[in-house]
Order: C-alpha cells, then structure tokens, then sequence
C-alpha cells in the first residue's frame, strides 16, 4: 500500500485526485477489535493510510454518537483534507449510533399525510431537521437520505418502511419537506434509489432485482419523488442496483449510463453529485471485479464510489482508465468540482459539542411516536401471571430491548415474565399449522405478545415464514390472549388486525423504540398499583 | 435541592465539607436516557446541583471507554473542585466499559500461582498496570480493586472468581502485586471488602450475610490479603456487609466501631481511606435510612460514604450529628484530609487521549487467556451439521457474545447452527432429571456445548440450579455431544469433567472475553477448510 518511489509526480497527482472520489467504510467505533463488520470495515492502519492518500469520503456505522463525535474528528485528522462524513441515518441518527434521536420510520409519516397532509409535511421538515443537527454535532456532513423510493409493493424486502410514501406524490412531497429540514441545518442530503427501488420483491444485497417497468412508467411511479427532492435541492443521489431492461438491457443502474447520465443528468437535470450504492453488495460484486465495477459506475455517470470492495484496486483502474483516455479527465474535473461544491455548503462547526440530543428532539421523538400509533382497544391488559411474549428479529445486539426496556418492564411489573423469541434462540415453534406455537415451552398464564418486525435488509423471506397469524388465532382459541402490539410493519397489523377478537387490547407503533414501547403499553395496561421491586444496580 | 437562602455561612462550609464524603453513582454514558440503571444513577440535573454543592467523588458504570472519556471531564467540570473517580474495574477496565480491555477474572491468576508463582506475580502487575494506564486515559484516578476477600468457598454467590486466591496467601501476594501496578500508572486503589467476603454464601446485594469467625480465625485466613495490601501501599479500603458476631454482635463491618477502627485502623495500622461499599445494599439499606446510615458509617471510622440511598439526605443528617457533636469535627478534618492526600497522589492528564487501548494491552490480555486456558482432548470438533449450543446469563445486552464473536461464529462455520440458552428465552429444560434438555426443542445433529458461567451477583442460587451435569450425560448418552467448553467457572469444571467421556474435546476458560473464545476454539475445531460466506455489512 506504500507509495512506489519511482511513481512520477503526476502520476501521484492523478492517483490522489480519483482518491478522493471514494468513500470507504469504517466503523464509528475507535479500535480495530470494536468492528462489528470487520470483513466490510477497513482497520485503522487502512483508513489512515487511504486518507493520507487522498480518500474523499467515509461512511459510518456502529458505535455510540458520542463515539461517532471522536471518530469523526479522528479520521478528519487523518485526512488534512476535507472529508465527506456519511451515515445511513435515516431515521435519525440514533438509528445507527445510540445516545442520538431514533426516529418513527418514515412510512409513519406516509401514513398520516393521507390524513393529515400539512401536519406530516411540517413533522417531515423538522424530522430532516433534528437528523441534520445530530448529525453535524457527531461530526457527519452528509446524511444519506431522504429514501425517495415508493413502496408500492408491501412485500418488498428491502424499501418496506423506509419509505416516506406508497404513492408518488405522498412519497415526493415528503422526501422534498425533508430534504428542507436537512439543508435548515447545513447538512448534505442524498435521494436514493435512482430511479426507484420500491417495486421489487427481491433484497439487492442478495442478488440483483430486475424491474420491467417502461420509461412511461417509471414517469408516472418511480421518478416524481426524485424530481420533488431535486427541485427541493437535495445535494446527491444514489443508485440503485436494479435492471431495467426496459432502459438498459445489459447493466443495472448503478452501472447504466442510459439511467445516470442520459436519464438523471439530462433529461431529470440534476447537478448535483451521483453516488452509486455500495459496490461491495451482491447485485454487483458477484458481477464485476472491484476495479472494473468502479470504472463503469464512473463511465456511466456516477462522481463518488461508495465501498468500492478494495479501495486501492478501484484507485489503480480508475487511474488507468484515465491514463488510457478511456475516461476522459473533463469528467474527473467535473466530479471534483462538484465534491467541492457540496462541501462548501456544510457547516462546519468549531468544535463539537457534548450533548446531541437536546430537549426539542426527544419532542419530536415523542410526537412522531404519538402521531403514528393505532390503538384499537385500550387499557384492558391487567396485571395477572403470564408471559410477556416478545418477537425480535435478533439480540446480538437488540435496541429495541436493551437496558430499561418498557416492552420487557411494564409487562413484568403487572406479572407478566418476559419470554423473548429470537432467531438465535430456543425454538418456540412446533409442526402444527392450526397451532404453531408450542405453547409447552412458554408457561402458564395469558400473553401478551409484542412482535418487533419489519423488513430487514439481509433477510429474505425470513420474517414472512412465520406463522403470526395463526399463532394470534390459537392463543385466542385457547383462551389466552391478554394483548397483542406490532411494532413496525403496518403490512403485518393489517394482516393480524382483522382476525383479533373484538375487545381484545392491541395497538399498532410503526416505531419500535422505547418511547414507542412506552405509550402503547402505557395505553393498553390497565392503571394499577403495581409497584418496582428494588432490582439489580450492577452487572 | 436548592440552598436555602437563611443558610449562614459555616452552615454552607460545614455542608459543602461534609458532601466532599459521598461518592455518588452516575452512568458512564452521557444522556439521561442512556441510563441502565436509572433507580441508582443521577440524573444530569441532579448530579450537577450536587458537585456544585461540593459532593466529592462519583462512581461510575456503563457506556463505552470513550463515552467515560468524555463523562469524566464532564463531571469534573460541574465540580469545579478536583474529584475522586471510580469504578468497580476489577477485571480491567473493559469489564465495565466497551472498547477497553477484559481481563480474565483475577482467580485465573490465583489457580496458576500453584504452578508458577513468579509467572502468576509479574501477571499480576501487569494487570494492575493495563487496568489502571486504561482507567487513567478515561478519566478515572480510583479503581475499586484489588479484591481480598479469600474465596475458600467455592459456593459463595457474590466473591467466586472475582478473589485474586483461594487461600490467604495466594489472595495476598497477588492483591499486593495489583496493587503496585495500579501505584506504578499512578492511580488509587482499594482493597475489599474488610474484613474478607470469601467465606459466605449469601449476597449481601440482596441479604446480609453472617459470617461466625472468631478473631482468631480472622487472622488466619481473611486478614492476611489486607495486610499485604496495605503494605503494598494500598490507598483505601472498602468494608464489607456482613455481620461478624464475634467481633460486633449487633452492627456489620460497615457501621462497626470494632471493626473500621480498632481492627482496621488500630490493629492493622491502615492510614489510607476507608469507604464503605455501597449503602444502598439491601444489607444496609433495609435496616436503616438514609442520612442514618452514612452517621452510622461515619461515626464507625468509615472516612467515605459510597453511593448513599439519598445523598440530600447523607448530607443533611452527617451535618446534624457535627453539630450536634454526636460526631467530632476532627474526625470530619481527618477524613478530608486523607481524600486530599490520595487525591494527591494521582497523576492528572493534561489531555485524555483517544486510545484507550494499546498493542501492549491487547498482548497481555491474550497472554493471561493462555497462560489459564484447560483444554483436555483438542482438535476432535469436525465440521457437521449440528447444533452450537450457547448458555450466557442474559442477552440485553450479553457482552461476550456481541458483534463478531467467535463463539458463535467460528462454530457456525464449522457447520454449528447457534442456538443461545438465557434467562429471557424459550426454556430449554423438561421434567426429566435423567433427561433435562428438551432436545427436540434445539434441532438435529451433533452439539457443541459452551457455557458461559460464572458468580454473579443479584442472581441468588439461580446459576446452580440449572443441571448441566446430567445434561452432559445426557447429551453423551446419546452419543450428540460434540464438544464442552466452560467460560468461567473453575468449579462446574471441575464438576463436569469427571463425567466427560475419555476422548471428548473440552477445554476450560476463567475468562469469557472473545480472546478466550478465540483461543479455545481454535484448539477445539478441527483445522478444516471452511469458507466464511460473505454476510451481512449492515443491520
């Protein structure tokens, strides 16, 4: 990784400035042996020496914000150069990094805003808002987000609540609001996935979704919302690695310069940077070699490369692409101008302060949670001796169970013992299609059943295969059903909702955080004087 | 909480004096919602309305090493004068707080000191070095250890593995050699819990335990690690609660004349601090209030009062019987000027630096797994497809199994699907005593079986009651166990080895860090050319 001494100036030159058109992965963690993806996760040896060579851009995940605040600070240092600082934050940045605001999922907004159109557009703008400002006071100069996607298909993997709308115009009147709260706070914005992710049933992390959509089409669903954010000023947009064949028979968008240049660039007239989605995911790293892959997003369109799967091979063939004129330097030039551009428009801030959520946002935090929420028959839940029965997708670790959890104390201070079904854990199910709960292996008592589930990237069809339906069907049956809360996916409460029996207490929270735990049980459980036992105080 | 504005001046002295005493709890983490343990950590507010008043020093847990850096410098800020700051770091600093590093626990060290004592020495020293360098870089000066209690009770609940021995030797001259490497990184110490918590079987967190010894008994086997200590140059001592009729039939260690002073301070000759352990411990805190408790404490020779129940109410009480002359003033001189003289002696950083933790910490966290690692059949787990049967105490969060561990993962590439036992889970236990394991409830094939163990304080006799020896058996019985590995506890080896069959692949680990595991299963599995898949890079 060392400089070759006999490299000449120039090609120095050349090589730091396709450099900085990268963004590479770390973790916001400090130490090497802290990386939850150390495979994804390049080491501090590698990162400070990408960034001595000119490494634009990095892109977060993991840690706490406090954590984040230094990490930033550390890789700027690395850099003497002015990073792009990104995350994934798109439901605000205590989605990724604890300690920050963790936000309603977008779709939440999606939902009230064909109730109550002007409430959800202002909660949009101050959702953009308190994400941007969180994210500059942990050092990040770029969220990656509005998702401009419309999930027109329920069933879709990947998008799922991750988008602000189901329609065109819910979806782009939203992303474009929050996009404003973004810029209010000087913090680059991202509209992804171009042209529109929100109709496939396959995960692009997997494997590469083809969509057959014609461009007549794609006008009428997929490409509005990108036209919103644009005209709302957002500063970059991500591919998506999609097929359309209808467009581009040969290469996905990331990779397509029919749908980045010809489409985006010309026809949609955005000037701002074109990043592609990571290039280490499936859809393309099956496909294409590290070097190659970036050259051809490059060639068709993109400025940035985003986790290229080895950062000093796409320098190297990027450089070469160059040298042998099969790109043409303009388009470097150009690229750069840009990356400029859009970091001259954050706010850097002086210095970091300690505190990142202030009161304001845990306001917000608490009306988007308020905003959001479906109780269909209240304060029934009483204290009795029973289980608390909750569904999680995975406790390595768990955010939404961690520490003080309400779904895991409220529960267990009227009498309920928490019983927690994980996809690590003992199986809780048994070969029987009308009675799929093994009801043997949880105990005695009625349940309270609380599923935290909503479509996770990586998964599959995992979440879908299993048998909620007839499990609610069969705690009724027999008798023992106290409650039932979703905590995520509305699909899933439309699909549950229906069957319940007509007082039983349930409640539907797209969000899944405390707050959101907190007043659904707080609703649902009947007052009564139970009391906290002293409990433990260390571990 | 606010001073009442008729205070006279001495009044105002006298209280922000007397408040230099308390030690109060706070977490590691910065926002209040952070808090695990809201019921026994301060508030913000709180806590910067009581160092403002003068409280002088705090103890800390939870959040990560860098989060402490910045909480640290925090806390002292609100004081504006300088504060003691401590945490119960036994196990090196990374046992409390993420990103630091996990030591084995101290009677790894002890077991080992049979074979080598010299080895087992300059071990020891070291771990008080890396403990103390790393609490020094957080922002810490005072580390609660080392442990002197005598663990010759292989039942007691709360001491167990946490004892550097488990004769008075042993537990002496590897407390002593701690202790010169927390003074050699110039950080203050503590020996606890006067006088020897070893021999009991109940959880003073929970009940007071009695312990019959006589004075003379005393001598023999608690004493002596204490005495090494202070030779050692220990800088405080923590009393324990227990209650030792035949010194003090009426008051325990915490609030006994007998003990604090004409033992500890008297007959043993101890000029350091002496500090109560937590008074909010049931053993204390249902016997006696608040504000009663620290006079008691107080007036026994205790100079510091640890995480009273209500500090408002230590403070108010402590300054009643100052004035009152229930207890002399210079007994209040004395105390401060002790703190003074400790506080004295600890090296402040001009800058927290932002590693925590260097090469040379990782390599002797790694040296003190291998140095105490048991295996006694090796390389005999070949890649099928079975079962990776984990037990750990909890999972919200279950540090030993986050992220990337290799106890879940190295065994999942093995062909070992993970399938985690806690107390939260599914259960996996029948009515059968022959047979307790539900094995239906787990899945098909071969199972490697690793538990994680050890004595936990708050969980009461809940540990021992689980049969894993007739598990084992039953497992071999049916010719399903692939492999036993124990994380922790010396003794449940040492209960289930005998029950192995001759050649079954077993090791044991005191430690249960990711090192451990590592280096375990690395001797365990079979050198086999497994293939990690690529996985996920995100959540």
């Amino acid at each position: 990784m060392h400089l070759n001494p006999t490299d000449s100036l120039p090609d120095r030159k050349l090589r730091s400035r396709v450099a900085e058109l990268l963004v590479v992965r770390a973790s916001g963690h400090l130490e090497d042996q802290q990386r939850r993806y150390p495979r994804w996760e390049l080491s501090n040896v590698a990162l400070e020496q990408l960034l001595g060579r000119g490494v634009g851009g990095v892109i977060l995940l993991g840690g706490s914000a406090t954590e984040l605040q230094q990490r930033t600070a550390q890789l700027q240092r690395w850099a003497q150069h002015p990073l792009l600082l990104c995350a994934d934050v798109e439901e605000g940045v205590g989605q990724r990094f604890e300690g920050a605001s963790w936000l309603v999922p977008p779709l939440a907004l999606g939902r009230l805003y064909n109730q109550k159109p002007d409430r959800a557009v202002a909660l949009a703008e101050r959702y953009g808002r308190c994400t941007a400002e969180q994210a500059r006071r942990c050092g990040l100069n770029w969220v990656l987000a509005p998702v401009c996607d419309v999930n027109n298909n329920p069933a879709n993997p990947v998008i799922n609540v991750r988008a602000w709308g189901e329609n065109p115009t819910t979806a782009g009147t939203l992303a474009a609001a929050f996009q404003r709260g973004l810029s209010s706070a000087g913090v680059l914005g991202c509209a992804k996935h171009f042209p529109g992710h929100g109709d496939t049933t396959s995960d692009s992390h997997l494997d590469l979704p083809v969509l057959p959509h014609t461009r007549q089409r794609l006008e009428q669903i997929e490409l509005p919302p990108f036209r919103a954010a644009i005209a709302a000023g957002v500063d970059s947009v991500m591919t998506a690695h999609l097929l359309l064949p209808e467009l581009d028979r040969n290469q996905p968008a990331t990779l397509s310069k029919t749908v980045l240049t010809a489409l985006l660039r010309q026809e949609l007239g955005f000037q701002g940077l074109i990043v592609t989605d990571a290039l280490v995911m499936e859809a393309i790293a099956a496909r294409h070699g590290a070097g190659e892959a970036a050259v051809l997003a490059f060639e068709a369109g993109a400025d940035l490369i985003l986790m290229p799967a080895d950062a000093e091979a796409a320098i190297a063939a990027l450089c070469e692409a160059f040298e042998a004129k099969r790109l043409p330097l303009e388009r470097l030039d150009r690229a750069l101008q840009r990356r400029r551009a859009a970091l001259q428009r954050v706010i850097h801030q002086a210095k970091p302060e300690t505190t990142i959520s202030m009161n304001v946002d845990r306001q917000l935090e608490a009306e988007l949670v308020q905003a959001s929420l479906t109780t269909r028959s209240t304060a029934g839940i009483g204290a009795a001796t029973g289980i608390n029965l909750i569904r999680v997708d995975g406790v390595f670790p768990c955010p939404a169970l961690q520490g003080t959890a309400p779904a895991r104390q409220l529960p267990e201070q009227w009498g309920y013992r928490s019983v927690v079904i994980h996809g690590h854990g003992v199986s809780p199910w048994q070969d029987d299609p009308e009675a799929p709960l093994a009801l043997d292996r949880l105990g005695e008592g009625p349940v309270v059943l609380q599923l935290f589930l909503r479509g996770n990237p990586f998964r599959g069809g995992k979440d879908s295969q299993e048998p909620w339906k007839a499990a609610v069907q069969q705690l009724q049956r027999v008798g023992r059903l106290a409650g039932l809360v979703i905590y995520g996916s509305p699909y899933l409460w439309e699909e549950l909702e229906p069957v319940l029996e007509p007082h039983l207490p349930a409640a539907f929270s797209p969000g899944q955080m405390q707050e959101a735990q907190r007043q659904v049980l707080e609703a649902l459980l009947e007052k009564s004087g139970s009391s906290i036992a002293p409990g433990d105080f260390t571990d």
